[in-house]
């Protein structure tokens, strides 16, 4: 069994002419007008498909297909259709679509399940409009409350209780975790480990965990002429060795290590004063908690060391974090099987991403299914992936979905 | 002979009252209305000490205490007035009235000179209000035009030449050069050295020359989760190992040279996104100019190797440069000759920062003499001084214009 390549596509396509950008990417922030409009399009396809259709009190929308045993429990599928402000087209919506044309196969092939088979959307992923991201997934998994939830404010002062209210999808449907049997997220790669590789199919064995750091190195603000360089407390002779430092451990703990400086500061920034202080934003990340944990022992001595060396004061402060997460082992094993017998190129890999598929496997078996997208680039107009390479993943979706919805 | 040191402390007491902060500093930012009333308090005390006064068309003020020979070129020595907004007690204050104090020390004791001797109050040295700094010496020595300097605009949009008017002291005089016979400027030394090494006068044979640059390293701004360490390319991998030679470049001219990092932004700056683009401020410094230059050719090299090595682009700007200047040697020698006959422990200095006697220097036999301030802290509105000090630098200075304004 196949599914049908030019549906999906057409779909997708269609889907982004919702807040289409001139630069060919989509801009449907979580619960504006253009969100309504995107969901009240993937709802006129469930119900054609002869989907029943439940929003629940996040706006999280659940559309199912009955399977044979009304006992049993579901097999979901399904993300997100909210974008970035100059999003892609394919981040979210390529795994909602995909989940929506399994219904469609299923139905083209007459083809029955014992569980009921459900296509989800998950209200506001990307956290662009309202943060923190994932928090449909996040309440329904028990990470926030059902308050926080509603309670979280866009820029303008708008919080997501009233505008679920406004644009229809405050839904009666409890947000909270009920029996889930295999839960599946088809996703672009957003990195271009399977483009580089030449493969079709990622099988997500989990996802990195991640910390999010800031170091504060604090020196003496002096002038830069009068003062000798023997006589200076530079935090900028802390800051060069911390880096060396870090990238030779990232070497280490190769390949899965990831260390990235996204940003610093200089206080007060004068061209010719001695630096008060850097700050330095460092994230790590590892597929292997305990390993990450021992990445973060040694990062706290390095920059204790490298502070000390340079008779400076150095510090670390832990701004957010985020478990690694190892998928299910069953669900894994699906996905592993379809790609095998459907013959795709494929390899193992870990989502360097955050996506609503972590926080759902707190309270479901949970798997990933990740395709190339050009580049590596995502959340970027630019954002492209291949219609066949599409049309693989929904099929190992398919065939990981019937395993899981006929036990 | 000797100055009168109470005298001299009172005054420089006095004159901070004019935009005393709360801190214990002085906001007197250059032509304001406390500007003004300084000016005004400098010129009551000239005149009661039998000075005639004039003002030329940049404001710099000039108070002349005859000599017997009506032909002969005048000995000048001098400061400024304005400060920092949160400036201190000593910086330019001390230079005038240290002049101011040298003839009434001549008048107390009715010595006359051969020699005019002037004690001059440059305008806008500090450039906090107007940019560039110095601006009334740079005016005078030919580095800027009269019209440039007028044009100058503060924040608000009121000019130099708006301003002169408004407080008065736009004079008719020409701001241009003159035979000056010699120049001296007293200052505190912003630095740590005199202190450290415990000496109470510093013969300040020149000012280091001063380059300023951007360093511009340009990479990929690529996601920190997917893309794995070696697919990037990551301007921090340039960064540090510049940072590093730079160092090790400053230790090899040791110990005259400065490099000094005082500001650094990232681009986007984003925690989880590798950066686009580094932007470092890079100081170099030397009292060499042929050293200078060959740190520059060094440092450019440092770059490019760097960025090669890590596969990024690197660039180098010149946002600024003053050259090395070295001071007239008989006016060091005078000075140097009056701080051993009266026994002050000293030693032989270049100012780090940037003083009148820079652009003075190009039209006149000019020198400085430093005296020590409490922990190298300057611009700070905790500048301090101590009395004797100030009082052997005005001795030093007073020693130095009766040797230059009798030949």
């Amino acid at each position: 069994m196949k599914i049908n390549p030019e549906r999906l596509w057409n779909r997708i396509m269609a889907m982004a002419e919702i807040g289409a950008t001139p630069a060919g990417g989509s801009n449907r922030q979580a619960l504006t007008d253009l969100d309504r409009e995107g969901r009240d399009l993937f709802c006129s396809w469930a119900r054609d498909a002869g989907c029943s259709i439940e929003v629940d009190q996040m706006g999280n929308i659940f559309a199912r297909r009955a399977g044979t045993d009304p006992q049993a429990s579901p097999v979901l599928a399904g993300s997100h259709l909210d974008t970035q402000p100059t999003g892609g087209k394919f981040d979210g919506v390529y795994g909602v679509l995909a989940a929506l044309e399994v219904i469609e196969t299923l139905n083209d092939s007459d083809t029955s399940t014992t569980r009921p088979v459900e296509a989800v959307v998950w209200t506001n992923e990307e956290g662009a409009r309202f943060s923190p991201a994932m928090i449909g997934s996040g309440v329904l998994s028990g990470e926030f409350t059902l308050e926080y939830g509603h309670a979280a404010t866009d820029k303008s002062g708008k919080t997501i209780g009233d505008e679920l209210l406004r644009i229809g999808y405050a839904g009666d449907r409890p947000c909270k975790a009920f029996p889930i049997h295999a839960a599946f997220e088809a996703h672009i790669e957003q990195g271009p480990i399977l483009e580089v590789n030449d493969k079709t199919i990622g099988i997500v064995t989990g996802v990195q965990g991640m910390r999010w750091y800031d170091v504060v190195v604090t020196g003496e603000p002096v002038h830069a002429g009068p003062t000798p360089m023997d006589m200076r407390k530079d935090p900028f002779r802390a800051l060069h060795s911390i880096v060396a430092a870090l990238y030779e451990m990232a070497d280490r703990y190769a390949p899965q290590a990831r260390v990235t400086f996204g940003d610093i500061k200089a206080e007060p920034g004068a061209r010719n004063t001695v630096p008060e202080r850097l700050i330095l934003a460092v994230d790590l990340r590892h597929p292997n908690e305990a390993t990450l944990e021992q990445m973060e022992t040694e990062f706290r001595a390095i920059v204790e060391q490298s502070a000390a060396q340079a008779a400076v004061e150095g510090s670390v402060r832990v701004e957010w974090q985020s478990p690694a997460v190892e998928f299910d082992h069953e669900c894994v094993s699906a996905v592993r099987t379809a790609a095998h017998s459907l013959e795709y190129p494929n390899l193992e890999i870990v989502s360097g991403a955050g996506h609503d598929s972590v926080y759902l496997s707190r309270v479901a078996p949970t798997a990933m299914i990740f395709v190339p997208c050009k580049d590596g680039i995502s959340h970027n107009e630019a954002e492209s992936a291949e219609p066949a390479d599409l049309a693989a993943g929904a099929n190992v979706l398919l065939h990981a979905i019937l395993d899981r919805a006929s036990r």
